[in-house]
């Protein structure tokens, strides 16, 4: 049985909505940002950069959503296997989305970790263009490569989850993202909304009744988004 | 045979020691930056982001250095393999080293992509302090996973040549990495210039006598760094 150290909207909905999405059995544990839990002695010995999530397994504690994602990809079977032939491509993608894509949003997430408070605006606009660039390229993948990126799988969920906090952050900030410029990622929130579990999972993060094709500020039942 | 697409003292360094380390043959094509050869339509067909390296392989091109890592070590038996006990622990710091340590240390290289140009030494300071908490995170990883972390290993080496740039960028600006705050990383440069291939590929790339104990700026006999 895996735990599944998670809070609201945080980068533990991309590693939930995989699990549930392959009908995987998990416990969770929320980490109480609003008491910054993620500092306590405790989950930093479960995870020392302090971010969310960490996956607990019988192999003990995973964290990096990108390796938590590649770990139950092979230990339960959601993407090509080491020797497949679309090995290559899934990591690449899987690698650009955590290193680049991922990274780079983070910094519209959180800007007083990245640059200083005069240059905001100017930071935000540089990161904002790149990150519509990241969009493009990842709806080119999406469309040549359609079953890698399919709802449900590692590739297609942190995809989505991505456009998702595009559209929503920085929450008081200028709107930078226009989900209808990118038609199969369009596509792709529609067919994850579709699946069973994404209601569930919406209800317990607080996401609202469409949080892929019309994003929400969330409103979690339980804990805190930042 | 592999063809690795580089340039001298770019990411591609981190490839090219981990297939010399293990004895893997290759081959190698020059990228050249002076001509913008990375944006050239032939290069983009390879990688569509345009980074350097790329890797091709009898299953296609790979792009991202940590998924070409990964695709070596799984091909060639480099590291912990699915299933094995320090799998999590193999996949948790080589997503850090590419989406955290890696592509933090890439805003130092390359400020203007990321800040206003009023904002770059505002911009430095806080990402050369993100960088020094990034190390010390590794320098106890390395003290504790000895064996993930040794030289020729993906997680060595890439730890290791981040180092050495953390050492010369920005090349005009102030010195902020003091290798000798990180003994473990210190062993580590050590032993990968003790490794016969060391010499071979700082000879080919114009890294100097000592590219990890005594890093000076590239110098090299082909190609262009930037």
């Amino acid at each position: 049985m895996y735990l599944l150290h998670y809070a609201p909207d945080n980068a533990s909905l991309i590693v939930r909505l995989v699990l549930d999405g392959a009908g995987i059995p998990y416990a969770t544990a929320l980490v109480d940002r609003t008491k910054r839990q993620q500092d306590s002695a405790g989950y930093r010995a479960l995870n020392p950069t302090g971010l969310i999530p960490v996956l607990e397994t019988p192999q003990g504690p995973i964290s990096e959503t990108g390796a938590i994602l590649l770990w139950l990809a092979e230990t339960h079977q959601l993407a090509p296997p080491p020797g497949h032939p679309d090995r290559p491509l899934f990591l690449k993608w899987l690698f650009f989305l955590s290193n680049t894509a991922h990274a780079d949003l983070r910094q519209i997430f959180y800007p007083h970790q990245y640059a200083p408070a005069e240059a905001h605006r100017g930071h935000h606009e540089i990161i904002a263009a790149r990150m519509l660039r990241h969009f493009a390229l990842l709806e080119t993948a999406a469309l040549q490569h359609p079953q890698l990126f399919a709802a449900a799988t590692p590739l297609g969920v942190y995809t989505i989850v991505l456009a998702r906090w595009a559209a929503l952050y920085p929450p008081q900030g200028p709107r930078w993202f226009d989900a209808s410029a990118f038609p199969a990622l369009q596509a792709l929130a529609r067919a994850q909304e579709a699946r069973v579990e994404t209601p569930v999972v919406a209800r317990a993060e607080g996401l609202g009744p469409h949080p892929f094709t019309r994003p929400e500020q969330p409103n979690p039942p339980e804990g805190s988004v930042l």
